[in-house]
């Protein structure tokens, strides 16, 4: 079987792993701590990163690559819509939750809270949560002035950049650091995206030592 | 004409105006000062990073969905291989310099001694340069190994990988912090892939403030 290296609350490998689920791909799951620098996992993926996918053969590695490796290697049902312009746009807005929000929001708050805790690193820095705080505000505000005008982020089919997003979305919502009342777009998107069989394998992750709030698996919170 | 907002030393920016090149896409540079966080063009693209792409009406943004837009839309000639097991290899190293290289080499040299100074944000941290000096040897060998197996980064085809790796090595390049003597494979490498024409307009810029090195428009380095 295809075996997927992850960490529980990496929001790179549960986009993966939501993308493997939709496209009915059956992975083993084996947790890598990967602040371990374990050398055998590094002999295999030089950049000591997860996600990392062993499939046909082949060690992939980089969230984005493995999708990309999916979307054409497995292309039902497609994450990517047709035709270079709604592609350029869901491609955009995965850029935006891997690169903008994760350095914004997820770093600040998820990599404060969970991950220094999990490598012995020290305690959250006050000053980060709060920034992750507050720039989230802005990220969901603009999610919810998308959801306006479309049914999903990158338009009116369901793809990676909605994956992408329900992936920060699902980590931080684990350590209760969403605002569902912000707006209401972007909760009943959630709530949609939420209730998709590909999702259960991530809402029965439990990592030892943090509580998820009880919404957390409520597909009606 | 297509309009490619961009900055001289960013090698995100330089990537796409190697891409453009290459595929003979003709587009106006404008230059875009994003920390002065101008709000025309936060409003065409909320990022506010650059580069941004403005073709066919569309405005395009976040540097590898850009890349696979002109990917599919100008295929020739291409700058991805065939082959699923080719092309994930070639977008794994892509980004491993966008990401991993970024991180660890360009942000602690270049930007300490360059972007710091354009925006007016202090003096280079030696910490960080240490650091950036220090990771950029094991990258720089990493690359040699590569290159000992393979005629171009990812393979006997040169791909976006290749644009990537010489987007980030041409900036670095331009503040001197390249040893080249460190591996002769990756010089050879760097001698082949600036000599194309595509590197002609990288080759050329000039940032006011800072002088490039005598060998860095030298094509026999």
């Amino acid at each position: 079987m295809h075996r997927l290296y992850h960490q529980p609350l990496s929001p790179f490998c549960r986009k993966i792993r939501l993308v493997l689920a939709e496209k009915r791909i059956e992975v083993q799951l084996i947790e890598e701590k990967v602040w371990e620098k374990n050398l055998d996992f590094l002999r295999l993926n030089p950049a000591g990163k997860v996600p990392m996918l062993r499939m046909n053969g082949l060690i992939l590695a980089e969230s984005s690559a493995i999708f990309e490796y999916l979307e054409e290697t497995v292309p039902e049902p497609p994450l990517l819509p047709r035709g270079a312009e709604a592609r350029v746009e869901a491609r955009r807005l995965m850029n935006w939750f891997d690169d903008k929000f994760h350095h914004e929001v997820t770093a600040n708050l998820l990599y404060e809270r969970v991950n220094k805790k999990l490598e012995g690193t020290g305690y959250p820095d006050s000053r980060k949560i709060q920034a992750g705080s507050k720039n989230i505000k802005y990220h969901i505000d603009y999610m919810g002035w998308l959801l306006e005008k479309r049914d999903w982020l990158a338009g009116n089919m369901m793809t990676i950049a909605d994956f992408t997003a329900a992936a920060h979305f699902s980590s931080l919502d684990y350590v209760n650091d969403i605002d569902w009342l912000r707006n209401k777009n972007v909760k009943e998107w959630y709530a949609r995206i939420k209730s998709r069989p590909a999702f259960r394998s991530l809402l029965s992750d439990q990592l030892s030592g943090f509580v998820p709030p009880d919404h957390y698996t409520d597909l009606d919170f």
